[in-house]
């Protein structure tokens, strides 16, 4: 069998449509890819999935590209999962971790969803496509076209963060900055799939993003399945914190060791990643690869799903405060955050629905805040947290501080991007020194 | 054994020095780790450092730090080996590769050396460490430094580009701009390192950044013995670039199975990765882990190692053509390639002595062709090529032209950074759009 796809499937209504043809919206909503997973299940075992080379692409019999088409890849995958002790205890948490997406090629998570939507534009033929973009999405949808041979259109809004613009034209892409904001470019995108025959790769606009994004949540299932780092080892690392951890051996699957943590927090812009881990939870626990939760009834507790946004522009958050499925156009977004910055969402009920179901929330972080969290976080623990992060823990501290998030609850923050990419966000500005006068107090600081 | 060192060597006259305390230079010149290989061999086979999670903690016996002394890591490694076939075509090479070093924590190279050197430090007790820096070096140590929770201070030229500066200050070191180019720099940490205390991190004036940099010789050699990407495979894509490849299975060691490629280009600064590799291909060839080169009378071909400098500082390619072993100081060294700024290299005769004994050279590349092959390279496959790495297309142009390197030979260059780091060497400029007004011609181009 070439490939586990059974069907496309409409979001909005249920329907199903073909596989194997191009495909966008339905209804003017997304796309899910369903699979047989009782073939899967058949196929391939958890353990023998931990053997195979760090990639997003051992997950292979859980995305869409046939096994004899070749992914288009920039080696993506997998991120590290980083225990973060030093800010935990700042946080009152004992077991904090950051999913450092940072690492990734073009140093974003846009790059699963663009390996995954590349690679299968590739594979039905598409020569042009178009994308807006907040930011990072535009650098990797540039270099993964770059790698595929295909031409790419990039819109961005004017006051982009400068590296967003420097990688687009690095890469090739054919960019422009327009005066507006992200779905003023993504009316452009829409405009031009009709007259200039570009396939749309918008956020949730095709179907596959989605599942190269949905990687996260098999990442962190797999890794927690490890016990890979931050569990109380009583001062005596671990062997996998030793970086010497075997793999299982051969010959001994252990179906149900794969697990997950307590609570997620994710910043929601389009909100691709946060249903995509929903689905790949959801995924996981049918193929029977989760272990059960002891004392829990039904068996597995997911995580709760928090989304966080910035004050300056939080559609999602309103709507889930209201108690709406939809969410409505948020008026004069303005955050630093610029992967914040999507004041409507075509998947806004796909997200609105996997906060609810996972019992979690959604919750604001202070854009007053975010140059301080950046730097405060960064510099606990070395980790290049972007300024969507920054918002996350600005919602995190406020939520241990309410016993929303319980102190020994396993926590991961994922930090989607490498900070660099957001010179403006955080202020910065190096004394000087002349060397032929050395002030050594001032060094000493 | 807790750990496989067996002396610490001085490279100018192989003075055997201890293990297990502070060390810095011997004479004023660089410190080798010494291992006893032996034991090495008994302990562990290459297909089982196959199976260990992918970092560059998976080669622990071929490391300095003691088996029970946790690493300072931030997930470091392993990075891509990327086949690229377009570029390769451009070039007339068919199996040209590209290690990308860019998906390293901080975006370059230099976090290898920095994670061996830091958790190293942290192990003998440093609390406060201090390094010069033309770049990617000080923000690395700066964000493992505060992993470690250890105190840094960072001395860097007045024009460092700015996303080095950025970064520093990010990560809470003490970083400071100085009138001056690093070897300026590196007097302001001499000093420092007896009037206050500091422990020097400068480039080879301590033994172990040169340890985490020999992984990059060591990954490689793994990688292309897993016959990855790019073998010629007819058309269809092997299991492995399908990411589908299983590690070798449990209870089959096979000594001498990993390979080396036939040229590598790496641009040198300080020179810690060249020297690095060498050492790695030494030690490997010694363990009896690489595959003899069929033909070749020795056994094993080693690569030619081609050190490559920017035309405006080239203190390496100076003395190579003059036959020194030691190089003079650049004058007046100036070159948007902030890594190559190193107008004086402690570690001269050492990258000299390992250019000339893997039959290499050092070549220079044209200052004026730096943004241009930045863009050639990186829109060819999507790779963030930085200008040390766009230094290094140009020498190959030529030496490809001039019949120094064959077409159908295994050439890697190595991508030290990301080129995003490097604003400041690309100059961009999106064309800006009138959402009201759009015009469709010109954005067809």
């Amino acid at each position: 069998m070439n490939h586990y796809v059974s069907h496309l499937e409409a979001a909005i209504d249920g329907t199903a449509l073909p596989f194997g043809t191009l495909a966008n919206m339905h209804n003017g909503r997304p796309i899910w890819v369903r699979y047989h997973l009782d073939k899967v299940r058949a196929a391939v075992t958890s353990d023998e999935i931990a053997k195979r080379l760090p990639s997003l692409w051992r997950y292979r019999e859980l995305l869409p590209l046939p096994r004899d088409a070749e992914p288009v890849t920039l080696g993506e995958g997998m991120t590290p999962l980083l225990h973060c002790p030093r800010l935990g205890r700042q946080l009152g948490l004992s077991q904090l971790y950051v999913k450092d997406e940072s690492q990734l090629p073009t140093g974003s998570f846009k790059s699963r969803g663009m390996a995954a939507a590349i690679s299968m534009a590739k594979w039905l033929g598409v020569k042009r496509v178009a994308l807006p973009t907040a930011g990072n999405a535009g650098g990797a949808a540039a270099a993964y076209a770059a790698r595929a041979g295909i031409e790419c259109f990039v819109f961005m809004p004017h006051d982009t963060p400068s590296v967003n613009q420097f990688e687009a034209q690095l890469y090739g892409a054919k960019a422009f900055r327009v005066n507006g904001l992200i779905n003023d470019c993504g009316k452009i995108v829409k405009d031009g799939a009709e007259r200039m025959g570009w396939f749309d790769l918008s956020t949730l606009k095709e179907p596959y993003r989605l599942e190269g994004k949905k990687t996260m949540g098999l990442e962190l299932a797999e890794q927690f399945g490890r016990g890979l780092q931050g569990e109380p080892t009583g001062g005596s690392p671990s062997p996998a914190a030793r970086g010497l951890q075997r793999e299982p051996a051969n010959g001994s699957p252990s179906p149900g060791s794969w697990q997950l943590p307590d609570v997620i927090f994710y910043p929601t812009g389009g909100g691709t990643g946060l249903v995509g881990m929903w689905k790949a939870f959801a995924e996981l626990a049918e193929l029977g690869w989760l272990r059960a939760t002891p004392g829990h009834a039904s068996g597995i507790r997911f995580p709760r799903l928090i989304s966080c946004q910035a004050e300056g522009c939080a559609p999602i958050v309103t709507a889930y405060q209201k108690g709406e499925r939809f969410a409505e156009l948020f008026p004069n977004a303005r955050t630093v955050a610029s992967g914040l910055r999507v004041p409507v969402a075509v998947g806004d009920f796909m997200i609105l629905d996997a906060i609810r179901a996972s019992g979690g929330t959604a919750v604001l972080g202070r854009e007053s805040e975010i140059a301080r969290w950046m730097q405060r976080a960064s510099s606990a623990e070395g980790i290049s947290i972007c300024p969507e992060t920054a918002v996350c823990f600005d919602a995190l501290e406020r939520m241990v501080a309410a016993g929303e998030v319980k102190p020994d609850e396993r926590v991961v923050v994922f930090n989607t991007g490498a900070a660099p990419k957001y010179l403006e966000a955080m202020p910065y500005d190096l004394p000087s020194l002349d060397k032929d006068a050395l002030d050594w107090d001032r060094i000493a600081g």
